[in-house]
């Protein structure tokens, strides 16, 4: 059996678990090649073995199969094209590629079949999007979709390691009366909420929040459906939790047979049980693989209407677990290859 | 000029903030007069004069000219008739009358005149409803909401002060790497969050998100109005913030026009600077009398659509500042004495 050769780019937050990730998978990898832009040397062990990190040169992507790459966006723009040109296959975390029209951006218990189609790369979806849509998916192929509010309950690993040691760091400094450090964040976050996450934009909106808007669309295949987000930052350290309002098109059933559909959903956990306190969490989800729904019922409001809420592991699902199964699939369906010689368009 | 006798029923979060309100009021106050029902004896300054609790008992309330009761629905069931008999004017801020048609639900920025209907009794409505009906008065006052989606961002406050000492137990624990206590709420709040705020029915609603629902009619006077809500607990020590979705029947204009007409709003600071990260935040409204409303963007999924962001005092606005300026009008507008000697129906 073909084994691969797996590199995976930056070594943050998102970057080890793709590693550990990996470890886990039934993959046939034959050596993971961690690689970093600065700090070189670190010795990862991985499935008994020792690998050493090195520093990205001309030539590292020679003859790596996958890239998994997760060191920024910037890393991605300037990087990424160089492995596709050494021949790797590079899934990428960043919101670099995402919107490119050569480019597949891709959730594999909902459009695997666009991963098929790529050209030497394809985008892993925003965290906030990906669980999202993968509890909206059963749904959708039903009663489909027209609109979704969405508010979301972000933890500050998306923003890395330094806003998970922030966080802590607030929480000591308030607990023993010190002076609050904020440095990652533009306000405190420990004790607060930020309605803030990334820049924002000219229509008010920031770019979480026109991620949700935008990326829904392609992963959906669906142009039509309306997303209005507002994203948040909370203090919670793992784990993104989001309230989904939806309004579909077709009558939905009662809330029994739409538990029912989730429970049978891929990739979704069901934990709708209110009257013995059971709904997803923030910190039950930590660690945890799946899409996890809870507090569904209907929004009496509209004619088709109904509310859900949605937690999981923005670092796996929402980032390296979601990147993993994508290089899964391929392997699986033998898509590592690209399926043409078209040259992806980066100037888009 | 005609000085009041004010009783507090209730020394807990909402009461002491009743009394520290009052103090700061310009309300003709001859006494106070703190009750409970246990614990007697604590010693209350009140505007440089000494006041010591006192344990209610028949006859309580013989001289008292207005009663802000804070005590829970339990007492509030069983002490407020006894109030009205005993002739005080009860302004009660738990949920147990507040959707009885004999009583007036009152915020004095949305509807006033409602409060001179009364028969001895006011109820102060719930916190999250206080805060998003003062944000969207002078929406729905010129384009008519048909329509909110909230989803709700709530300080532990709201659950009085074994909650807070709960959130601060748990940081410590956490960052002393000690177990962490959990008695307070069913989970863990600390790095959390809870999409339960008070009981479930059977719809699959919390009361808190059916309160959004019930009450806003109600205060808008306008039962058209549909809301749909998700109730959330953040570990926030104080504030709730609401990302609030509308859909107005009228077309709205541009964004700054609604903000000019925000800015305007009685009760509303409008804090809404995207672009030097000025947005309403729990940590800086707490000790506020306002409710701050930032944010604000055209939901662009809709014909007439807008998302906000709102934060409040859930102590001050969300209660006892609400509760004091019911008490303001009625001393104001000569409207302390009931409107007729219609009884109440305590039996709705």
């Amino acid at each position: 059996m073909k084994e691969y050769k797996i590199a995976v780019v930056g070594l943050g937050a998102v970057g080890r678990e793709m590693l550990a990730t990996l470890e886990r998978s039934t993959l046939p990898i034959s050596e993971v090649v961690p690689l970093v832009r600065r700090n070189e040397g670190e010795v990862i062990e991985f499935r008994g073995q020792m690998f050493a990190s090195k520093l990205i040169e001309k030539g590292s992507f020679k003859d790596i199969d996958i890239a998994l790459f997760s060191a920024g966006e910037e890393a991605s723009l300037i990087l990424a094209p160089m492995a596709i040109e050494e021949g790797a296959v590079v899934i990428d975390n960043s919101n670099a590629f995402r919107m490119n029209a050569d480019v597949p951006l891709v959730v594999p218990e909902v459009n695997p079949a666009d991963a098929q189609r790529h050209n030497g790369l394809i985008a892993n979806p925003n965290c906030s999007t990906i669980q999202m849509v993968v509890a909206l998916k059963p749904i959708h192929d039903r009663f489909k979709i027209k609109r979704i509010v969405v508010s979301t309950y972000q933890a500050v690993s998306g923003t890395g390691y330094q806003a998970i040691d922030e966080l802590k760091q607030q929480m000591g400094a308030f607990i023993n009366e010190k002076e609050i450090p904020c440095n990652v964040y533009p306000h405190q976050i420990s004790l607060n909420v930020l309605p803030h996450i990334d820049k924002f934009m000219d229509n008010g909106y920031t770019k979480e929040e026109m991620k949700m808007f935008n990326e829904t669309k392609k992963i959906m295949g669906d142009a039509s459906i309306q997303v209005t987000a507002t994203t948040v930052r909370v203090p919670v350290i793992r784990c993104h939790s989001e309230a989904v309002n939806i309004e579909t098109e077709k009558p939905m059933p009662d809330v029994a047979e739409i538990k029912e559909i989730m429970a049978q959903a891929p990739g979704v956990v069901l934990a709708d049980d209110v009257e013995n306190n059971i709904y997803p969490l923030a910190l039950d989800c930590a660690g945890k693989y799946e899409v996890f729904v809870g507090r569904i019922r209907k929004d009496y409001t509209i004619e088709n209407g109904l509310n859900m809420w949605v937690v999981s592991d923005n670092l796996l699902k929402g980032a390296a677990l979601n990147a993993v199964q994508i290089a899964e699939l391929l392997v699986e369906k033998d898509w590592v290859k690209p399926s043409s010689d078209k040259k992806i368009s980066f100037a888009q």
